[in-house]
């Protein structure tokens, strides 16, 4: 059966793709799944129940239809990537990662060497630390083919 | 039996005590808990056991043996409030949230207005957002003994 | 141990305080919990965060903050007494009903003839259908002391 | 693979036809269950097993024949629409939301505004709240192709 | 996707051959599965590990080796049918009802009238019970096809 | 804190006194715990309910009621201790036993030698065969003192 | 559907390929699962993210990174048989036992006479133990075919 | 509440009251439990239930009632501590590190430098790696009174 590698966090670099790309090079059977990346659809996913006037309530209710699709994806993952960018807050890349803790949902996490300390407690939780898309795809292939 | 509230995220204000003298005002029979507030001793817990000389195995030890004391206390609380100050980027305090949310063992977020729209997810998840510390005990008083 | 048995359901007769009496006067040792039945109170529960004009936003701020005390106290709960009354859609109670059933906790239910068969399939999940106060007393004053 | 949605709740109109055409318009991929909706063979569901006279019983065995369905297509979804309609009590509906609930499972609510006071812990569990079927299907199609 | 349906229980008369044939006439998508259902075969499961003098030893060993195939069976079974016959104590059949019940897997049981009392725990916690094999065919196309 | 041992099984001999002198002599910090142990009691758990003329809903009404007592007893206990005597066919003290199997509650049986081969599956999932009340008694001794 | 065997501990024999070999010989329908049987490769499975001075944190590294595939291919399994040879400690062998057992999950063991007694516990919780491939083989095929 | 702790592992050298008095010196609130530590009491534990005349099963049969001590405490445990000593092949104190992993119970190890690769599973799901009681000592102070 296929593996299935959720890709959390950042939307606005192209690492995504970057890690498709060297898992299809490599020939391995993995399905990635993403939440929406298109910001503006992001933010307006829940628009169509009627778009609340108040902004907590807006997000309140777009984070709850975003919800319906991220959750499902990480509890069908066998493994996850949690993706931190060196812009923006990105806390709700922080909040998968402890939600796969919570689970033993294995996990991985990308990010660049001058946030590990504020990392290090989703670090400690994680299967392993990767600075480049390489490196993910590395671990990938090892995983699954070595 | 006494009701149990973790207190989780920004270590640099006094919020724990608002909080704490607010309920003890209030008469509520509340223990509190909260991780290792002191910055140095935290990013030292593991040091006892042989210090990495490389910053990522330092931070890794000691995050693994600060998780001994947070997991334990998480998972006994009633009740976890989850606090994003100003400074730093607190993905410690979005971690814990979203291990609560996998155990659904109920949060609620306590930050200002200006961090709506980054934190939504994590809000999403919770059962309450506030703004001040005397909203967190209006909170605990009507859960406790309206 | 004291047997933990939470109230849940109709808030406008005094059906609680029939049942705590009669196990008063059995001897019994149980806790009773219930959540708050100060109607108005609990409408408000959450306006002390803010009061959003639409009243769905309303409803569910107030509705979020109550789970904070039911759902706590469901799951302390050993047995939940589940009551219908004559008036009012309660569907929260027909919710916690179903709350129970998904947690294998057990439930019974207080309610009169002329509703059996809409509540057919919350009394199928049930261990004992109740249709007076008198009835859930003598089935505790069983469970605890027989 | 495939997306299972259950379809909860009112089995007076022809809203489950309406969601269902409305998906297969947008082209998404998507199993739909619902339960037994002819009312005279879920109320006999369990008549063939010899029908007890009193309609209490009669109801429990039908009840937990039909329950064998339900819960097993509620726990193979991925999503749950609940529907309250304009008439009858539909307690099985607020039953499922329930259930979903501590099952954390996600679901939707489908109902008209008038009645969002009543339902409005059934709405606090839910990830959304819609009004029109047509609601529902934008609402799906964003989960699964945006 | 297929249901799947375990049939538990007495092994010295053909109700499996019966309920498989009327599935069949009736088109039902149903996988089945049973035990090991040659007497001696499955009392000797284990001797080919080394065959222990004493008979509890034997039994002990050859039991834990068909548990393999059967708990297996059980939890990917939607469905469980424990059938009770005239004959033998069957307390494997009783063991795999409470096994079922601490699951939440609905099962159902195939009993003769004369024994519905020493069995009432065991039909307390099942969804259905039959008294011929008709009926559990019955059961299964309204579950199914209805 | 106290050791809690559930007694399920056989009620028409004081096997239960036996091992509750037992532990008492041995200065044991055990709560015992037990089924309503009067047959007509037990029978009759339902009756204030309104007693069905049909034999097999009184005894499933009964067995419900039952069940508050009894699953709530099984799921405090440490270990369960499961008699079968030489009458009776005693099919709830197997349900019970599969109902600790699959909930990893450790149990221990007590049955004399000529019903080894029945109740092999039984044993096979205990921790413990026993033979008199002293070897259990010796055991929980063990198990608490050694 | 296919079964799913783990194969997990010692991998300095070929012990694996004659289990395949015999399964297929018996025309059963098995996909066997192992980690990385390469001691070298295993070893540095984490030495593409950066090698660790220290030999604690380089086998720290590598075994998390082990144990994405590990653990994720023992949670598929329906039956794991752990094999300890006669040389090397192969605690990990005993760990994945341990882990078998705390999920319910069935394991055999696999290893000679003269190591009964350190293996007791481990031995203990499993459903059978074997002295060569041929008996795993032939517990394989009567639990498959019999 | 006291904070528990479970001793696994080595019972041939006096570490557990090394630990234990390391803890009262510190003033720690600490419940300790272990196994039975003697050898051969916990070799015989089941001698009283007829002693098998194979050695595998006497070792079966004494290890099954020496588990209903060992699983209850480590449920019970807040944290567990693993040793590994430098005799035998302690293969049931990586049992029990396997067991905790799979339970996300947290656990520690305490073993010299000069096993650490053989133990690098065990480690890798260990909260720290403690090569002295001192550290183990040092380790509950922080986790308790930092």
């Amino acid at each position: 059966m296929s593996f299935y590698v959720y890709l959390s966090g950042e939307i606005h670099t192209d690492w995504r793709d970057e890690i498709q790309r060297g898992a299809d090079a490599a020939g391995l059977d993995i399905v990635f799944t993403a939440p929406v990346t298109d910001h503006d659809a992001s933010d307006a996913a829940g628009d169509h129940l009627g778009k609340p006037e108040n902004g907590f309530w807006r997000d309140h209710q777009s984070s709850k239809v975003n919800a319906i699709r991220t959750r499902t994806m990480i509890e069908q993952a066998d493994l996850v990537v949690v993706r931190f960018g060196d812009k923006y807050k990105q806390w709700n890349a922080a909040f998968d990662a402890g939600y796969c803790a919570a689970l033993a949902k294995p996990y991985i996490t990308l990010h660049s060497e001058d946030i590990i300390h504020p990392l290090k407690e989703v670090d400690a939780g994680a299967q392993a630390w990767c600075t480049t898309t390489d490196q993910v795809v590395e671990t990938l292939r090892y995983v699954l083919k070595a």
